[in-house]
């Protein structure tokens, strides 16, 4: 099952909000409807994210009336905006934008521009399903050849192109032959793990357990984990990671049993334009996702609650990151600005 | 509103898993149905457990018929054994049932002993809505004039006799005129903190936000937290604590960013019998409460999931244990056999 299909005819979004219960696509060419998912989590993980927002872009850039090639491309510009900001902490969002705005800005006939951008899109999905099996093949030597590995939020197929990074990395080493039980946290408010995680991985036929993310601690302190690895929405130059809440503090955690810590993500995913985390902005969901997870009230009527989507983690608590294009350990600085002027990070310095 | 009920006539349990959305009694002199309720958590927080176990123990030695002592007296202690298993982490139900058996081993005329168990059992409840008022005097105090303070699961009336034990704590010091903010963790799987704790505060009056548990790490990281203080099911001779699933996570999370982490509990949950927190035995609930949260499906059928009820905080990271006889801290194991010695404690050593 893939988050998003394309067969150069019919754009389909699996509508992940309805997922374990019910298999339901949207089907649309209108980037505002597009964006409406990408806001209401219908379509997530920052690989996917990327993806769906590059599409929208291309559809929209068919549907420009074209008066003067500088109308064009402001009128382009404008929509390109709109879609970056559907959501702040994902920087693929913003990569996938910006590369086809540069090849639409490199077009001197504007009419050309939808089918280039269509072709950019297909490709920005191609590469992730390429550098999702690179991400996986890179990270599985690090686990262990048996034994428990927490994961947390959902980065299979259903958060890229395909295979996904994270669960990349633990399936890759399960199909290389290592004896692996997963650990789902089951990630509230939107419990992405419960939801979409446990339902891959049983599709997939892995040895997974589903736990409340208050019992990833227990689970550590009972020697279940030798590994965690999670994704990431956005690093920033010196390796702070930004992903989905909880994260920062499984990597606490993890220091404290001595457990190594993992974030696998493609390059996109590197900020060389954010120093550090406290350059990444932090969304703030609705708290209804909080106090009414799938439509269920929990809480009284009218509390407080607050819901950040995302956390940093800072990167002393992270043992590598995995790329497609290899495993970066500390110095991070150090390794991703060698990394970025070899240009295997698509983001400028 | 309060957990227990009795008026000398009805005995009223207030069905917490009903709660926010629904106020609904049980009313019974069933020890068997008080059983029930304690196993599914109708009535639950180790204090009040221990008040409910009393009062089932009480009502059922009314219905014993009497043909000797001896028999009498092994039909009461087979029904006390039924009451100490319903659930096996939260001591105060031992301790409740240890208090009203010795009482009716020292009876001869057993005809006696109904009345005499109903007025032990009113005692518990007495003594226990003075201890919680104890304990949030004596822990008022540790907390700071001003910011945050994290609390777990429920601590308040609907968890004791009246009043509350870590809950007690942070209302006595905001009732001194300390200006807190409470951040409640959500406590999955039952979600006590989001359907309970806010429930009290929100009636309290009292400024409360609620939170994810995942979301705990980063309100520490963002300064927003200066104080955790959480309640125990059961308290070991070296101050290791067994207390609802999340709460050692909170105190490594803790530690990791300097803030002071509070065990508040009465003496009785105190278990010299255990030396260290390997010998607390950890309840396993059904995963079903994690899959199916108030009856909401999360998960595809059929998956895996694990769900302890409790974890143990070695004393290491719990910096001070609040108790109706004062404050506690470490050396714990020293300072706990002073206790017992001094009669402070009611656990055999």
């Amino acid at each position: 099952m893939r988050a998003i299909e394309w067969d150069g005819k019919e754009f389909k979004l699996l509508d992940q909000t309805k997922l374990p219960r019910s298999v339901e696509y949207i089907i649309t060419d209108d980037y505002r409807v597009i964006i409406n998912a990408i806001q209401r989590l219908a379509v997530r993980g920052a690989p996917a994210i990327g993806i769906a927002a590059a599409f929208a872009l291309a559809f929209a850039s068919g549907r420009i009336e074209i008066s003067s090639r500088d109308a064009y491309v402001k009128a382009l510009e404008q929509i390109a905006g709109e879609i970056v900001t559907a959501r702040p902490t994902a920087v693929n969002l913003r990569w996938a934008i910006d590369r086809l705005m540069k090849r639409a800005h490199a077009m001197d006939d504007v009419s050309a521009v939808p089918s280039s951008l269509l072709d950019e899109a297909e490709k920005i999905r191609e590469e992730d399903i390429q550098m999702c099996r690179q991400i996986g093949i890179n990270g599985a030597a690090l686990l262990p050849d048996s034994g428990g590995v927490i994961t947390h939020c959902n980065t299979g197929a259903l958060a890229t192109g395909d295979h996904g990074t994270a669960q990349s990395v633990i399936v890759t080493a399960i199909e290389q032959g290592k004896k692996l039980r997963v650990y789902a946290d089951e990630t509230r408010p939107l419990l992405q793990g419960a939801r979409l995680t446990m339902f891959e991985l049983q599709a997939l036929g892995i040895d997974a357990t589903l736990i409340t993310d208050n019992a990833a601690a227990f689970v550590m302190k009972q020697g279940k984990a030798q590994a965690v690895v999670t994704g990431a929405d956005r690093i920033a130059a010196n390796g702070d990671t930004a992903n989905k809440i909880g994260t920062y503090g499984l990597a606490v955690l993890a220091k404290h049993h001595d457990i190594p810590f993992y974030i696998a993500a493609p390059s996109s995913t590197i900020d060389m334009g954010s120093p550090d985390g406290t350059a990444i902005p932090i969304e703030e969901r609705d708290p209804k996702e909080v106090t009414h997870p799938l439509g269920t009230q929990i809480a009284p009527d009218n509390v407080n609650a607050y819901s950040p989507a995302f956390d940093v983690t800072p990167n002393e608590l992270i043992t590598a990151i995995i790329t497609e294009h290899g495993v970066i350990t500390p110095p991070f600085k150090e390794k991703l600005i060698t990394m970025s002027t070899a240009g295997k990070v698509d983001q400028p310095v």
